[in-house]
């Protein structure tokens, strides 16, 4: 059963006669087109015992027809009203539209009311936010298959960041040398913007790259991955350039045995915060536990801001196909930061991960 | 009086006791503090008579005390219910918070939820979405200064791109050299996605570049822009690269006479809806009205996405601070696309482009 006819026949079996999908990334999850519409307005409408169909701006028209969607588009110009348009067609395809499931996460305030003002009658009772989450939670062998590919540019991405470290480059230099390699091979997008942070900076967990010049002797911080057909990969890899002393050592080190043994602990059953604990207790048991101020993961797959999160209070039971990262971090304002993260999928016995660049304290030679 | 104070004033005078700000680019233009949360809760609190307080995940508190935010900063964790807190600190302000005004345009219905349900007796009756886009749809001097040091980086940008053209270069591989270029000189991040388009490929108006060659004796489509202290630029050229046929050149002429028209005609009092007229006219009356698929064009300033849109229906006057892309189109499946942009800001007596890269068509040698 495709994932479209899933979702379908929950509308079906909850009673709902239509379901309103908002997000451009489930639209691309269900129908394949990839297009984020900014502030236009793009709809997938499924039916509990209808055709779908895709409502677009005019502009996207072909290119919903070019990537072989068999069921109608319907466009609109900048001037026309989305919702009336929208109207027309439900009401072609259903007398009495009255209950509507959308996305409550998505949909905002304003289209919500456009949508009700055009539907007065209809009870939007529905939340296809977590029906969706949950579809999405455990991945297709398919969708894993390009998460792997995925991770393997963010390994070529590390080795091409390791080599471009030299006092002579600031920290966006060396994002500026890892997206044009990955930009050469065809890479276009990176799923998030290239994190490089030397020294202290690390220290700021989500701190951006700075003008500042790659120090020696001290930790450089990545945090990189790219988007490969629709999926993304998401990793971080601490290391010295040149020689860093014994305390920047000992907190590498317990960052590291964090993270290597919540991933080998990880598997089948295990809850979500369970996999949270054991990580921090090693960090906290190490005096560092204060400044591991983040979960240890989050979901991903078509984005890392998906299902399921890793942290304190989520008892969520681990299955196969679900895909999260693991990664701990210490950021000691002043001193340094440390993250070290891999993205796995859970498998019948443990978890794999999408990226292989080794884990050890790398320490790269001055240049 | 600042945007801030502008904000309490008018919930003052409109009786709403609490502003809701969720739109991060809004916190950014309010309160200097520039970071998107993604999926985590990050909101300004404005109210009619108590000072405002930021609202942020809690590993960016400190950066928004590192901008000088003056106000209070609340942190939660990513395992605490950010509405609890939100709570909290809106009963230590006011007894009985009732009134307030929301984003309707940016809050989604899920977290109104959440934020109501922490409220149960509050009404969301006030829209802050058209109080402030109408703000920020005047920009001050200081605004305009940023947008145009953005479009020179947006014509350093075009010189990159014309250079970088080969035919032993594909499309994605101009835009590599292009962003290169850019980080290099410390420009982290683009506006939007580059766009370089070549021969055929240009006449899908929002089309991504391709690992497809640049083609000799073609058009070749740029549309790019880069974001300067959070001002964006917004710019488009078409070029050939080598010599092109008649009709084409036809095209582009149609398209130049269009844009430069619609261009000096610009000033304060037309209304938007007229200006896209004088463009959607030239083009019609050369027999491509067919092909000019989009409006003239949208306002910017912050981002491509902001008021003035520039188009048939929109009767708004244009008044001295209005910032918008004059932007006609000309795409024709199989045979070429032309797009010729400059963002412009209205003066006291017509408009002032951002950017300066000479419109006349431009006859690249092929190598």
């Amino acid at each position: 059963m495709s994932h479209l006819e899933k979702l379908q026949e929950w509308l079906s079996s909850n009673n709902y006669q239509i379901g309103y999908v908002s997000d451009y990334k489930n639209i691309q999850y269900y129908t394949g087109f990839a297009s984020d519409p900014v502030e236009r307005t793009l709809a997938l409408l499924v039916f509990a015992d209808q055709d779908p169909f895709i409502f677009a701006p005019a502009l996207e028209v072909e290119a919903v027809k070019e990537i072989g969607w068999k069921y109608p588009v319907y466009g609109y110009l900048d001037h026309e009203n989305p919702y009336e348009i929208i109207k027309h067609q439900v009401l072609q395809r259903i007398k009495a539209p009255v209950r509507w499931a959308i996305e409550k996460n998505n949909l905002n305030v304003a289209r919500f009311e456009q949508l009700h003002e055009k539907f007065p009658q209809a009870e939007f009772n529905g939340n296809l936010t977590p029906v969706i989450e949950r579809e999405r939670l455990i991945k297709t062998p398919a969708e894993i298959e390009k998460l792997k590919i995925a991770g393997k540019w963010a390994d070529f991405a590390f080795k091409v960041g390791f080599n471009a470290l030299s006092t002579h480059r600031t920290e966006q230099d060396v994002v500026a040398e890892i997206e044009y390699a990955l930009k050469k091979k065809g890479i276009t997008h990176t799923s998030f913007d290239t994190i490089v942070q030397s020294g202290t900076n690390a220290a700021e967990p989500h701190g951006a790259p700075k003008p500042d010049y790659i120090q020696k002797n001290k930790l450089t911080l990545f945090d990189l991955g790219v988007v490969y057909q629709g999926y993304i990969s998401d990793a971080s890899r601490t290391v010295a350039f040149g020689e860093i002393d014994q305390k920047t050592k000992d907190i590498y080190q317990v960052c590291l045995e964090a993270q290597l043994t919540a991933q080998a602990a990880a598997k089948p059953g295990m809850r979500a915060a369970e996999l949270d604990k054991i990580a921090r207790d090693i960090i906290s048991n190490a005096g560092f536990g204060e400044y591991f101020i983040h979960r240890l993961g989050h979901g991903m797959g078509q984005s890392e801001h998906e299902f399921p999160s890793i942290m304190e209070g989520n008892n969520l039971e681990l299955q196969p196909g679900m895909c999260f990262s693991i990664e701990p971090g210490i950021y000691i304002p002043g001193i340094a930061g440390v993250r070290i993260e891999d993205c796995v999928h859970v498998t019948e016995n443990g978890v794999e991960p999408f990226t292989h660049t080794n884990k050890n304290l790398r320490v790269l030679p001055i240049k």
